[in-house]
Order: C-alpha cells, then structure tokens, then sequence
C-alpha cells in the first residue's frame, strides 16, 4: 500500500465477549467486515475505527485508551500484547458514544429512515413522516455521532504523511467532509454499500437532510458503489439537488474547488475461505439432512437465504411459487422452496409486519399444495452460516428477487458453492445484476407471474445449459474476488495522489 | 390553425344524461376538457374522440354512427341539428368498449397501476403485485382498448391531409404507435398530464408493460408534459429502458429513424371565465358563511381543495396543522384549517383506506384542540365548484403540498381569486412549483415540521409581502392563459411539419 490507511465503519472487524469471567474475542459480520478482514495483510499499519457492539467492547476500549487495540486476524482474532508481534495485526479503536444519541442515529435515522429512502421501501402516501422527533435523532443523533467519529478519525490520522482514508457506507455520510476540514491533505474514500437512488428518491428527505449528507460525502476524493448505475445515481443527485457540475464522461464533478469521483467497485466473497468453510463437517451434515429430506428421486430444489428485511422480497417469492405449482401442477410434490431466513431488527415495526406476511405467504401456500409426505414451502427462521452454506451447495435454483439491494453476497456464494450447478434467479434491482446477468435469469422484483415463470425455466432447464451458465457465474465471482476489490481501489486513490 | 385536429381524451368535453325523458347534455368538467373547452374556438373543424361515459352518451352515439355529433360549447353545451352552424362547434365522437374491457383498461391498469407508479405511491415492499390478472388486464383491456381508439382515431384522421393528432394522458399511451402505423403522415402529439417517473420509478413495471408503453408513446413527434423535469425524466427512461439515444441539447430522440421531441407546456386556467364564473351568486353566498363561520377579528383561514387521492398528502398536512397548533398555542381560537375534499375513486382500496385516514387525522386534532366555538379542522366531503371558488377567495394560506402532483390547478386558481392576498404553501413536488417557486413557500411533502413552519411564515407574513407575492403569481398565471397553452404546441407542431 505503502500509505497509512485508516479505516471506520460502523460494525468492526472484531468484538470482544466475557463469559466465565474469560475475555473472548470474535470475528465481525457482515459483507463488509468479511472483505476487509480477508485482505487485512495488504493494509500494512493500518487503524480501524468502529463503534463498541458488546459492553466487553467499551471495557476493552477503556483500558486502551487513546491508543486502541492490537488485533492479530490471522486465524481466530485475539489480542496481542504489547510488543507482541503478530502479522497480520490491525489496530482496532472503539467509539463509545452516548446510548441515546446512539438509539438516535442508529435506530431512527440509519436504520430505518436511510435504509428505507435508499432502497425505496417507503409507502409515500404515508410514510415517512418528518417529526419534531425525527429532527432531533437527526442534530442530536446522527450528526452529534458523525462527529464524535470524525473526530476520532481526524486523530488517528494526525501526524501521517498522506494518510489514506477509507470510510463506510450509510452511518457516517458527513465524516468525510468533517474530516476533510481538519486533515485536508488527506485522500479520502467513502464506499456506500447499499443502493444510491435517482434524485426523486433522494428528495424524499427534507433539505436540510439530503443537501447536508451530500455535501458531507463530497468532502470525499472519491464516492465508491457497487455498481455503475448507483455511481451515476449519486452523481445526477449531487447536480440536481447540489447544482453541482458534473462531467459526466468522466464520472466525476467539481465541488468546492476540488474533483470528486464517482466509482463502482463491485464486491465479492474471499473464494477460498468460503470452499474451506463449505467443507466443514457441520456444512456436510446439514446436506445430508436437505438431501434427505428435500431431494432424490428427481426431486428439486428451490432456496433463498435472506435476512427478514422487507427490501429483500420474501412475500412475492412465496407467491410467485405459489402461482409455479399451480400453473404446472405435475411440480407439486416434486419441487420445495427451502427459504432460510435470518429475523432482522424486529425492533422496527415494519420488519415485525413483514415477517409476520412471510409466515403468512408461506402458510398460505402450505395450506393450499401440501399432501402427505411433502409441504411446499420449508421455512427457517434461523441464523445458520452452516446450513446457508450447505443450502447452497444443494440447491437447483437460487431465488434473488430483492426489490433493490446494494449488492447481494447471496448470489455470488450460492454459485460459487454450489455442487447441483444451480440456476440464479437474480432481480434485476440488484447490484449483483450488473456483473451476473448474463449467466443468471433476471427476475422482476414485481411481477410475480415473471418470477413463476422464470422457476419454470431454471427446473427445467438441460443440463449442459445449466453448467454452462453456473460456471461463467462462478468465473465472474471468482475474477472480482475481494482482495482484488480493495486493490482496485487503493490503485485508484494512489493515482489521485 | 389551418391543420384539421383529431383530439382524442378519455373524457370528453361533453355527456348526455336524460332526465324526464329529455336529453341534456352536460360540459366535462376536469382541467383538460376545461382547458381545451375553452379554446375550442380555435380549433376549427375538429374532431374530438373520447369514451362514452353515460348510457345516454351510448345512445347519442348510436344515433350518430360512424360520424359523430356536433355539438356547440359557446355557453351551455347543446347538440346541433343537421346543418345548424352555430361557431364555435365541435364533432365530438363517443367511443363505446365492451364494459368488461373498459373496467380492466380503467379500474385495473390506468388506476391504480399507471397512476400509482407514476405518482410513486407504491409500498414497493408489498405493492404492486404483478398477478395474472394484472396481465390480463394489461392485454386485454389497456392494449385492446387503446387498439379500439386507435382505430377510431385513425379513421377520424384518414383522407384529411397533414392532419393534427393531439392525443392525451396515461390512458392512451399506445395510441401514438397505433396511429402513426395507420398515418404516416400525421403530426402526433401526446400530453402526458400526471407526472413521469425516473427510469427506476418506471421500472416498477415489468418489461412487457413498460418497454411497449414507452414505444407506443414514441410514435408520436412530441411527447409534452406540464414540466421540464417531466420531460426530461422522459427522455431519461427512454434512453434507460429503450436505449433510444438522446439529443440532451434539443431534449429529443431518435426512435426508429424519427425524431421524438420532449416539451413542458405548463398548462393553466381560463382567467376570464375563471374570474366570472367566482362572480356567481352561489359563490358569494359561500363566501359570507365563510367569513362568519371562520373570519373576522383577526382571525385566519387556512384553505386546501382536492380530490381525496393519496398523492395530494391531505394527512400530512393536517398532522403539520397540529404541530402548527402545539408549537404555536397563542394561534389556537385564531386560526381554522378549512378542508373541501371531494371524495374519489372509493371503489379502490387504497383511496377508501386513504379517505379513513384522512377522517382519522382531522378528528385527532379537533380533539386535542378545540375549544369551546373553535374547531381546528373544518373538513367538507364534497364537489362543490361555488363553495371551492368562495374558499379560494376568503383564504389567507392555500395548502398544495402534494407527494406528486402533474400540475395542480388549485394553486393556479387560488391566487387568482384571492381577495385576501392569499399566501400559497407549494410542494416543490407538484408540477406547479416549476413556475411558482419563487412567489410561494416551498414544502416539503413528507416534513410536516416544515409544513408547520411555512404556515406560521403564511400567517405571520406582513401585509406588503402577501400582497407581492400574490400579485407576482396571479401575473405568472396570467401570462400563462390556457389560451396560450395550445396556441404554443399548435406553433410547435406546425414547426415540426
């Protein structure tokens, strides 16, 4: 690399638990963290800026003040001591902040108000509706809390000669700016890794919300995406709502005497840490129940593998099963739809309403096809890497069909795990759909006879077809493999500088 | 003109209703026939096809086969006799459909779906769902009745030479194509009157609608909206979707080895019969119980007229009412928010859920606040054109804060008939804020803080400043005389020829 880098996201590469008085330390999750810990060897002397997770996390940090933790990645995370070392290490900093501006910023301005206007999830007719609450999480939450990272972020990088600065996704719209003013000479990077919307999607936020997190991302030498099409969203919203200039063959625009480009950088899985993970003795276990239960004898085999997140399409999914078997009722008995499904911030009413319509999609078709021996739908409520993993390699079809997604793993595991060369239902709104939909069926988010009809094909679809399109799928993955997705991008911000 | 004109709207500027075994015909109401009714003296001989919407329209039609009637708009509609030339007259010829195929062609695709997805109102998470019954109501009700008008609209054209075909809204989108096939050398415009999607709002459609809506639409030689940001977003999905490359410079297109042009004619009102029409006797009636029941003594009157669709936000604005009150007692017993809605498409879920809403919201606030003599909310179910105008004339603040809105003419009416220096709150997401940003407030549609704030501004405002401010919009509106709405796209077609 050869820049210091230091890194924020919300959600760090390691947490630290206490259980019989014993202090464990354990990896983070999430597509983000999966990434960047996998390449943390190439990132040299780098620091990690998070958020505490785990009351463990604040005692850590506490005693560890202002220096933060030395963290050996190499295999299980652990501690190092001091002068201890380890390669690859990272130093690890948790932000604590106040539990109430951290409700604030998390729980109504993150999630769900930016999650939902960025994947377009609103009923606008209704929701959202800006409150006197609303403003507060806004000042007091979200901005109090961008602050309080900024600063750290600032520090960290205070004394380093051209310090690379990499920041993340939908928590921390206005660090870069804020950092920008107190390091200018840093080069900065802020990667947002959900979907980026048109400008009347962006507009549903109020000005003083959508022109302040604009112009705070475009304190950013570079605003990095998943796809092309997000880049070019953010960049039609920056001139549309920012006036600000774009030159649009270069994907880039001139704000405050400075360039800022817009890039895609689409992620991907670690290859060879996920064949090794697939291979453990939980993973083979788990397929030999699905096989035993769900396949032989020609059966076939349909999956999904979702957090419980509306924007992620469950309820049509199941309806659009439900209109397979009826259309073709010689399928009946024949095919099962296996939906692993991880319950996600039930906290928030609308995730609690949406996944009480998927237990209901799935009963509905229960009710209605089932006969002795066979139910339609299999429905887990289940946080299981193992069983995801094994329920890939066993799948015949993979069913993609999010209403928007920044990127979507799912896919991209699936077809490189897969062991029965898998057909990929992939909806074109997601990010995924800009590297695979060639080799994948597109599915539309909406249409539920589309999505019916393309289950049809995939299960019956000849074999030859079928490798075909689940190798090429597997080479698109394998080519964008993760450490080449950070590579990308530090070449990119060292030709910036 | 000099061109023969084929106009073809699905209501037309006339219907007949009997009653006591006479026939009597009534003028359409609607701000497109308004607007084309009152310059049909420009029209020369023109024909005007639109849809039956009365048993006693069928019969007229009937009698009158394949010609069509015509009929004479000076004062009060009325049929002419054979022969009978009485300037300035229309032919006007009704289009009956099997009523099972209308019902699919209204009820099902043009609303809700096409309005819906256009005004951006679906809860993407649950709604739409594209069923089997979407599709057959797609193909055969909207495709088949626009193939039925498209004929007619074919015929009306054939033998005339270099005719004019002005065709209108979402219900006839594959009309152009049709026609064009037909008439090659007809000139063909289309107006779109509600308001046109970014590529990923249109996406909401599958490929099969949306894809063939758009081509049908590029059969004509202009594509025109109420807004240039309509129209561009046109030109923007046209090159999403189709890949039709566009000229950005001259806001077209190339389709098919033609030129398709995107304009904004901002439609208006009829100023003189507008102003004549609030000189009613009925008007000042309502005008007087206003001023009893709500004004004198300093008080103030907050106005709002609309059909009780969702995408006119009635909710919002009586949650931002309340806030108003909370933030600001000393306006409680001084204030009234005075709401004539009138009740629309009950027959679809949605808007009967949205009319509950809206009760539901009016009732929380007049119980929190009233006091004896004082309710906050006077809300009125009804279509009352007289009581509409009165309010217009007694209003100190108009509430436009529209989710989307085509144009919306209430806000062009308002300050018109003001008699109280009428302040306007404009939704900058209605298509009316395109020309009256800057002598209105802007709201924010979904901020009810905002919307709170700008009517304390409205009512706080000084004498002076209402006074500018009004003057200023009634001049734009003015200048913007329906009259001269046709008169440029009439210059602009004859351009194109």
């Amino acid at each position: 690399v050869g820049a210091p880098v230091v890194l924020l996201s919300h959600r760090g590469p390691v947490s630290f638990e206490r259980a019989d008085g014993q202090r464990r330390a354990v990896r983070g999750t999430g597509g983000l963290v999966t990434a960047l810990t996998g390449i943390a060897q190439n990132l040299g002397d780098a620091v990690w800026i998070c958020g505490v997770s785990t009351e463990e996390d604040a005692a850590v940090a506490a005693e560890h003040q202002p220096e933060g933790v030395r963290v050996s990645l190499t295999a299980e995370p652990r501690l190092l001591a001091g002068g201890e070392a380890d390669r690859p290490a990272l130093t690890v900093r948790f932000v604590a902040v106040d539990p109430e501006r951290h409700r604030q910023f998390y729980t109504e301005i993150a999630n769900p108000l930016l999650w939902f206007v960025q994947h377009g999830l609103y009923p606008l007719a209704s929701a959202p509706v800006i409150t006197p609450q609303t403003w507060s999480a806004f000042e007091d939450g979200y901005v109090a809390v961008n602050e309080r990272f900024a600063a750290v972020v600032a520090d960290a990088v205070a004394g380093r000669d051209d310090p690379l600065v990499m920041l993340h996704d939908y928590h921390f719209y206005l660090v870069p700016e804020l950092v920008r003013r107190r390091a200018p000479g840093a080069t900065i990077s802020h990667f947002v890794h959900i979907p980026w919307p048109e400008p009347d999607g962006w507009r549903v936020l109020p000005p003083g919300m959508r022109d302040r997190l604009l112009a705070g991302l475009l304190g950013a030498d570079v605003v990095a995406f998943h796809t092309d099409r997000f880049a070019r969203n953010f960049l039609y919203c920056a001139e549309d709502v920012l006036d600000a200039p774009v030159d649009w063959a270069r994907r880039r625009l001139s704000w405050q005497g400075r360039q800022v480009a817009a890039r895609a950088y689409p992620i991907s899985v670690d290859a060879v840490g996920l064949t090794a993970a697939a291979d453990a003795p939980a993973v083979h276990e788990h397929r030999a129940a699905i096989r035993a239960a769900h396949l032989g004898d020609g059966r076939q085999l349909i999956v999904r593998v979702d957090r419980t997140d509306p924007s992620k399409n469950v309820v049509r999914g199941f309806l659009a099963f439900g209109e397979l078997l009826e259309e073709h009722p010689e399928l009946q008995g024949r095919v099962t739809f296996l939906a692993s499904l991880m319950p996600s911030r039930q906290d928030v009413a609308e995730y609690a309403d949406y996944l009480a319509e998927i237990g209901a999609a799935a009963t509905a078709v229960n009710a209605r096809y089932s006969r002795r021996g066979w139910q339609p739908v299999d429905l887990r409520l289940q946080e299981d890497r193992s069983f995801a993993l094994a329920a890939y390699a066993e799948a015949d079809v993979l069913v993609v069909n999010a209403v928007n997604d920044g990127m979507n793993l799912v896919a991209k595991e699936a077809v490189l795990l897969s062991e029965r060369d898998v057909v990929l239902l992939l909806s074109e709104n997601a990010g995924a759909h800009e590297e695979l939909a060639e080799p994948a069926l597109t599915v539309h988010p909406y249409d539920v006879v589309q999505q019916a009809a393309a289950m049809y094909a995939a299960l019956r679809m000849p074999a030859a077809e079928r490798r075909r399109r689940r190798t090429a799928a597997a080479e698109i993955v394998r080519g964008g493999d993760v450490s080449r997705w950070l590579q990308r991008q530090l070449d990119d911000l060292a030709g910036l500088r």
